[in-house]
Parts: C-alpha cells; structure tokens; sequence
C-alpha cells in the first residue's frame, strides 16, 4: 500500500489514545458527559488553557462542533461573519445555514482574516440606513491555522478582537488543527494566551491523534445557558462520552497533544526541503499542510509511489497540491517520498 | 464501586470490538465513509439483512440518526408521526423541530403504535377541509424495541406498514437497541424481514456493544439523493469513518452483534426471576430493559448496593424504576442484586 | 347569493377602514413601519392599551404573527407550551416548527389551558433529571378568546401568568379575535388590563373589521432587541406599511375596533336565540362564534339557504357547526338564518 | 410637503386599484384564495402570460415571495445561486437563509449575473471531489429588471437557462418590479416569452400600483405538491386572500398593470432629460430607478426641495443617488425637481 501524505485524518489514533480506550474498557462509568475521564480531561485542558472556570464540552467533529458552537451563541437572527476560503464557509455542506446563520464574508488573505478590512465593513454596516433590512452580525469566526496552513500572529488576533470588542462580537476559533498552529515557528504566543483572547474556541482531537473529538471550550465559563441542550438538539451529546474523555485524558497526559504537534511539524519541515532540494516550488506554510505546486507531469509520476490531495488548478499544467503530515507521520515515509521526488 | 444497571451504554465496547479497533490501528486508510473496514461492514451488514443493494450509512448516535434520516427522508414542511412517548417526541431536545419538522403525537400503548389509529388519524385528516392548513405527515416513525421495553410482532408492523403504504408514508425504525429486541423471546421476526418491511431503520451500536455508532438501513438503495452531504450538513459525517466502520465490521463477524444481544436477553431473563423470587412486580418486558415496582423504602434499600434509573413516580410510595443489562452484564452483577434484594 | 355565516374573514372591510384608505390613498408617505398613519395608530392603540411605552408593530396576518412573536421571543432551542386545539398546534402548517421552536402541548378544556396543570408539567419537567434531554419551554400561548368561543375570566389569565413568572416563561396572548373577547359578557376585564397581564399579546384586524393586519403589542417597550429585523427575516414587514397603518387608525379612531366586536356579540347572542327557539342545542359561547349541534338531516336542510362550516363530527348522526357573526352582519342575515331553520 | 422621488412605494394604489376594492368591499366571498376575485386575477394573468396551466399564488410582498418559493422549490439542503448584490443576499435580513439554504454568490455585473460565469463555477463545482462536503446547488435567482435598475436581454436569460437545464438547476426570476423590466426601452421581450423562460416568476403589485400583493407564477402547473401549505407554513397566506384577488384583477383589466409601467419608465427618461440639461453624471438605466451621481454639496441642496435616496458613497465629495419614478409620477413632480436642479 502506497504511503499517504493525502490528509491528517488518515491514520488511527495515536497510540497512547488507543491504549487509554483499551485499559479503561473494563469499567462502568456515568454518560452523558458526566464520566470520570471527561471530568479528568477538562481539568486538565482547564489547566493547560490556564482558565479555571472554563467550561469545556466535548464534540465528535469540527463540522458540528462549528455549527453547534456558532448555532448556540447567535441570537436566531444573527450571521457570523468569515473569510471566503473559511470552512464554515466552503466545505461544511451549509451546516450553519441549517440553523439559519448566514454567513457574511470577507476577502481571504492567505486564508486569514483582515483586523481593518473588518472594521470597514462594520463601519459601513452601522452607518447604512438599511440596516435593519440586513443580517445583522453577531460574531466573527476565524480558524488557527487556516485551511490554507498559515497562522495568525499574536497582533493580528488582538487586533480582530479588538474590533469584535468595539462591534459587541463575538470571536470564536476554529482549532480542528490548533496543535499544529501553536506549534509552528511562527506562531508567537500559547494555549493560555489564545484562551484569553476569544469567547470560544474548540482544541482538535481528530485532526491531532484521536480517533474522534474536538474539545470546546468557553474560557470563563461563558458557556451559553443550556449548552449541554444545544449540544443534544444538534445531535452531538455522546452518550458513551468516555469515548471523547478518554482520549482528551490521553491528549492532555504529559503534554502529549503538543508532542503529536510538534513531531507533525518537524516532519512537515523536513518535508519542505524534499521539495526545496528537488527544486519545486512550495506556498509558505509553517504548519503540518504543505501546498506545493506541480507540474501535471509531476504529480502523476509522484502518485505512482505516494498519495496527496490534489488543492486546484492553477494554470492549464500546474495543479497546487497538498501534502500534510500528522503525529503518524515517520522519517521512512519522507524517504518515500524523497525516492518519489529522484525519479522526476 | 457499585455495580451499575442504570443502563446499557455504560460500559465500554465489547472486548472484540475495542481488539479490532487495536489491531487496525497502525494502517492508514480513506476517511469520510470511505475506509475498507466501513465497506466490509456494510457488505457484512447488507448480507445479514439479505439486501445485497441497500444502501448504509454509518452515524455516531441515534438523536443525530433520528434527525438526520427524519429530515432527510422528508420534504420540509411534512412532519413525522410518533407516538407521544417516542424518542424523538420526548428526549431528544426538539433536534426533529430544529429542522423544521412537527412531531405528531398519537396515544401510546406500552410504548407502541396502534395501527388502527394510526388509520383512522389518517382518514380524518385527509377528509379535513382545512387540511392544507395542518401539517402534512411524510413519515410514520417507531422504535425496535420501544422505550419501554416492549417488542412489535411481525403482524402489527405489517399493519402499520399496509396503512403507510395505502396513505404513501414512508416507515422509519429506530433501532438503537435493535439487537435487544430481536434476541427477545417474544420477538417472531429477523433482521432480513425487518428490512423488508420498512423503509429505513437503523442498527444500534452504541448500546449494543460498541462505543459509537448507529448503522442506518435504506434496504432497496432507497437512500435520500445526496443523504452524504445531508449528513455532513448535520454534522453527522466522521472524518475518520473508521471509527465507526471497525465497529460494525466487528459487530457483524461471526454474528458478534446478536451474540451480544442475546446474552444481555438472558441475563434479563434471570434478572426478571430474582425480583419475581423476592415478590416484587415487573412490568412485561422480553428485551434487556426491566421496568420494576419499588416502594420508595425498597429503592433506597438497593440503591445501597447496587445503582439503576429512577423512572417515574407510580405514587406517593411506589416508584417505576429502570433495571437495563447489557453485553457486559455478569452473573457476578446478577449475584449483587440478588443479595441486595435479600436484605430487604 | 346565498347569506354566509362560515366566517369572520369572509366580508371587505369595515366601510370607515375602507374610506380610511380612499381618503388617504393621494397622500405620499414614508415605508417600512415609518408612514405617519401607523405612528399615529400606534398611538392610538397605546393610549387605548394605556401602555405608554408599548412597542407595537403591525404584521399581516395570524399565522404570521404567532411564527414571528414566538420565534422573535424565544431562544432558539427554547419550546412554546400551548392547549392541543391551539391555533399554532392544529391550523398553522408547522409555522412555529418551521422555525425550530417544539409547541409542547397540554390538555384543552373548551379552548382553555388550566393553571393548575401547566403549573404541575413545569413541576414536574424541573424535577425530571433528563431535563437536558427534553424541549425547554420559554414561552405559554394561549389564545382569548379561544378557538372554541370560550373566554378566560380575569383570575385565570393571572393565574397562569403566576406561574410564567415563577417559572420565567414569557406568556403571549394571540388575540386575533381578541376584540369579540373583550365585547363578550363574561369577559371582567378590559384591553388595559390585558396589555398588564402578559408580555406580549396582538390586537387582531383580519376578523375585526380590517382587510388584513394585527396590531402586535409589547406592552412595557419590551420588543426583542432588533424586532424590526426579525419581523423582515420572516417576510412579515409591509412595504407599504400605510396598508396596515391607515387601517388600525380608522379602527382606533372613536371607539370603531370595539363597536364592531359588540355588534358582532349581539348579532351573536340573537343568532343563539334562533337555534334556541328552534330547539337546536349549542355548545356555551359568549363571542362570535356559536358551535351548533346539528343532525346531518338538519344540516343538509339549512345549507340550501345559508352557509356555515361543519367542524367536528360528534356521531354517526350529528355534526358541530361553526356559525360566525362579524361587523358586516346584519338583521336581515339572522332573518335569512330564521327563515331556513323554520323550515326545518 | 416635499414631493418625495425615494421609492416606488411610497405613495397609495393606483385610483383603478383603490376602486375595485372600494366597488367590491360589499360583497361576501370565499378566503384563503378561493375567492372569485383571486380566481379572475389568475385567469386574467394566465392569458396575460399565455400559459393556460399556471399555478398563481398571491402572496404579500417580495421578500416573502422570495423566502417562500425558493423554499418550496428547493430541497432542504439545497442552495440558491444569485449574484452579490441580488436583493436576496443583501436586504432580506437573511430570510433565505431562514428557512437553511445558502445563498452561493457570483459577481454582480450592474447586477446582472453573466452565464458564461454561472457556467465556469457550476463546472468547477461539479469538478470538485468534496463536491459532497459543499453547498448543493438547486436553483438560480435572478431579479428583472435588477436592484441597480439593469435589464436582462432575451439572449442573456436564454444563455442562462440553458445553463440551468445542463445542470438541472431551476430558475427563479424576482419582478418585484416586472413591469418597469417590461416597459423599459432596452427589454426585448414581453410577459409571455418570460413566462415561457424560467421555472418560476412573480409581478410584482406593490411597487407597480398595489398596496401589496405580489403574483407567484409556476408557468407550466408545476407548483410544487402542497404549495398553499408550504405558503401558509411561511405565514405567507392571507385569510381575506380578496384583499390581492381583487388588486390583480384590477392591474390585469384592460392592461393597467403594463401602462402604469409605461408611465413610469416615460416619466424616468423625463427626468433623465432634467439631469442631463443640468449637466449631471447619471447611470445607464432604462428603468423606474435613475442612479444620479451627485456631489455632496448638490445633494444638499436639492433636498430642500425634492426628496430622494442616498444609495453609496462614490468619493469623499460625491453620492450616488437614487431617483424613482412611478405610477404616480406627475408632470408636475418633475417640474418641482427642474426647479430644484435650475437653483444649483
């Protein structure tokens, strides 16, 4: 079977996760999110975010932990606003438009959100008579890192913030990856930090060794009131939720969610300079999801040996394409690749 | 601790199950529905139900199953008759309304459907003047085995599927504990003749066995077109699918899912003679759901010792309380409650 | 043509609403709410409410209203409990659920919700441990006067309200028949103390005299923030909001909304004694609208000289019939009525 | 009081209109659109679109004409395809996506949508292996005349219907303001050949001479099954349905509705004359709606006289402005804007 560099979804768990769902199968424990490892892994996540009095919930995927999420915080009326290339936006099959959110969008810079090109828009938005013959925002949704692999900067969310501040939104991170963003060499702050600069964000699990879950998390307990409902009417309550306990209990065991991350980064560097040293040209990305452009000659001779997702078109004979990396991803994996790459 | 009847999902997976998610681990596979084990399963699954076309679909829970098939099964201003202590009428937090659909209640009979009045509620509506007015049914919905323990006989689905069929409503089985009710003693089909005779059921794993995952049924390829993105648009689609697909692909080797199924009925069964032996009442009940009439002295007594559900008050001094087995269900389990009804 | 008594939307308008729109029609104005008529209706409407501070909104038609005020009122998740013949429950479509929003149902007595028992639901619901897993109520409908004619009495619209405020629920009062209520003789209280007793309630044009709109007020400047929004997101706001406007101001205008309601009672009252002479049996109603034990004989008999609407059969022999009074009807339509029945 | 040019509703019904109601007010009728007025009026409209099996419904106003068919043509998960500035995506306060379909954008070209566009896209969309992880389109929206005053020529609307066809999408086109489309100089088709070119329409009667009322047209019969249900779910339905019967069988009585078209579109090319003799920048448009480019200093002057909208800010000195003409355009209104201009 050819190695696959296609996505970060495509391996088991890792295998501290998969070892903690094995050594508690045995026991009995309450549901519903009332478990003894979900109340482990929260006060660990508590811990790791610095935020004693958040309250965390856990999802099975990003999908519906977006729409639940955006869903609970909005009044009925409200939109959330994003970027173009956001994933709420493109590749959620309308799952926030179910709950009858639109989705209001801004220019996409390299997938990331512009603080002024915000601002702007708001402005205009209060200053139009018509106002109320639009949907009216309630938050900005951004996701770190983006779908396109970069990440915002300390300042850059500041200053988003900052606007939403001004506006009375809320900001809500995406984080289906956020392992992968904190540990990028661009990113300039941590957990903690991103915790104490938006309303809500969720911590990937499936994305960055579980096998299923994204962990929400509201950091000062400013869950909206009957979340766990919300949750349930979405169809997102685990009754089995030591399913997601577990594994966050493993994720957030001796700093093993960011060990996962950092080794995927370190594999996605290496991987860089496979392409660097085979002359072919790379986007820039500090995270585990490389976007390379190819020839079309040579992605089908690379996908003789190894298997990536084709991005986009670019011209009539290049395609951009994108390799990712993940906690599974070994030194013997590059080496196929490199071997694929000498055979251009 | 104390031994726990409170219910059949809390326990982990069933140890065949969590072995084969070990021992598929370390191979990566595609995502989204598309990973070998989920096509096993579903050709296992297709060939238990002798539907070599059917159509199946792997979902995380039976709230999500219920709303998603419901929506995707209906046209959006139809609505969905239950009986008014269905699933979806009482505990599912409105997750059928939030897309917009009515539950229409009639009577309940131990937690069945009457065919009967199903009809004659059918007639009146279609003689109803005003009935562009009321909302229009799409859909009849019941559960295998019901909430209350109790099992359909062949004949009485027939009746209710005749009428569907004569008012051109589709039939919907929630079968979140399916197993239970077809292992039950009383219970005069099978899986193949359950397929045959609705148009969607699913095939419960959660609390059959597996950590997650429901098994939804189109038996003739009669799946809602694009019922893949309508899935995702409910946040109901797993990036890892394996997780769901190993399960199943577990559960229908060596016919695991009824091997379970049955003894969690036997054990049931022997549970219904200890409370018969220290002369308390049951209500009826073939499948693994006991339904038993305590004095409020007796309930705090064996709360002592072992732990189950409150169900209902019956009256001031007697309250309904729900004892569940499961696959997990030992003699040693059996043997605490033997012992804390002997003190009483 | 023969005289119809089926119902209270089957005439024009009351001729002042009819000239109030003729006389006006030269005049240019501004839209959406802002035409001087419906500002100087919602005056009107406020002194007669005496609400100064009321927010009032004129919206087309019933059904629209109850799906706008609910929806506008409640949290997403959040359900509505009304009586099993409420409007929103039986004659909407689905309106409410078209919006996500449960209508939770009680028992009916004549039309009317008891106290008592919404008081031992909430009770109960508070108490019950799955409560996470049920629709929440945020919200009690009633309607007065009722679908069934009958009227709540002063003490029984407080008590119920009681128990919204011990339970924090939001009690609405669909009035689009609200004035033949107040003009009813059992009615002991006036609009003032109506527009005391709820949170929001509408003041009904449609049957009233008008040719469309009701009068929606939030007797305490207690719209939901951003009504106007909510209202135009459920294409319930007139651009031509002087339709509406200019209408309310005739009704408003010297007492007109509250002669028409009498007219109609007294019409009612002699159309009772028609059947009571004739020896016909009628169900208790002191509004406009009398249900009328009829044997089929009887029934075919009258239509051949006047219309109604049959509305229930009661037995294989009789029928109830709905018989309407409005503004438009006269003594000579009750002679017509008079006539056939001496036939019989 | 200032002769106002800010929208085509702001003045009452046309003096026919009013009339009819007037004329008619007395009689007795059937509601819920089975009144004889309705019935005339869609007889009148199907020989006026020379399609004797259309399905015609009257709804209120656009917005919910709008929210009302795409929901009804639309499977629940689908969604509509419109340009940027299509009143749907910008001024309906998301009541679209209301109802849970997204509004897909293209670029507006003076709010038009280009086929050769809506082709590239719908060939990328259907090229694209997430395809089942996107939004799903159903339909096309498409205004005539546009909200920028832009007429669609017959060869572009068959260019895009030709599109839908290849893509099985439907057409939907919004005649908020038909008539002014029809009547326009540039439009090189009439009712019939529209009819005879889209999946669904409506004419618009508010901004064409009718205080509300605007006539949904399914050219073939091809209404979707249960639409009066699906228009009373939307709180669509008006129970004195004569209110817009009567209206329509006015405008459609010896052609009013296309003459007063014809008199606004000559009264708006008057009024270009006034702003071209004053040497005033003004945007392509051979509809009711002149955009005028004014500088700041101009706008205030003449809006001592004359009252018109501001539309968008051009540079920091000059506006675009927008200048409507209707019905009740007079000879004398434009004298009082020559004067205006003539003190500049």
């Amino acid at each position: 079977m050819k190695i696959s560099f296609e996505s970060d979804y495509n391996n088991g768990a890792h295998p501290e996760v998969i070892c903690h769902l094995l050594e508690t199968n045995g026991k009995q424990s309450q549901s519903y999110g009332f478990d003894e490892w979900s109340e482990q892994a929260r006060n660990k996540i508590r811990t790791a975010c610095k935020c004693p009095d958040a309250d965390i919930f856990f999802l099975v995927g990003g999908t519906q932990a977006n729409a639940t999420v955006i869903d609970g915080m909005l009044t009925s009326y409200e939109g959330v606003i994003s970027v173009q290339t956001a994933h709420i936006n493109v590749h959620e099959s309308g799952a926030v438009e179910a709950s009858g959110h639109k989705v209001i969008t801004l220019p996409s810079h390299a997938g990331k959100m512009d603080a002024g090109e915000l601002e702007a828009w708001l402005k205009a938005f209060h200053a139009d008579p018509t106002l109320e013959h639009m949907v009216i925002p309630g938050m900005v949704y951004i996701t770190f890192p983006t779908e396109l692999g970069s990440v915002y900067r300390a300042r850059e969310i500041e200053e988003i913030l900052a606007v939403c501040r001004s506006y009375e939104l809320k900001l809500f991170i995406d984080g289906a990856r956020l392992g992968y963003g904190l540990a990028s060499s661009e990113c300039d702050f941590d957990l903690a930090w991103l915790a104490g600069h938006c309303d809500a964000f969720y911590i990937g699990g499936t994305k960055v060794g579980a096998l299923c879950g994204e962990a929400v998390v509201f950091p000062r307990g400013n869950a909206p009131r009957h979340f766990m409902n919300i949750v349930k009417r979405h169809g997102a309550l685990l009754a089995k939720s030591r399913l997601a306990g577990i594994q966050f209990d493993a994720l957030f065991t001796e700093n093993l969610y960011f060990k996962i991350a950092k080794h995927a980064i370190d594999m996605a560097m290496k991987m860089r300079q496979l392409f660097t040293d085979a002359s072919i040209p790379l986007r820039d990305s500090s995270t585990n999801q490389q976007f390379v452009e190819l020839t079309n000659e040579q992605m089908k001779h690379i996908l003789q040996d190894v298997l990536f997702e084709t991005w986009e078109p670019i011209d009539a004979d290049h395609t951009l394409c994108r390799f990712v990396t993940s906690w599974a991803t070994t030194d013997r994996d590059l080496e196929a690749l490199k071997n694929a790459l000498a055979t251009l």
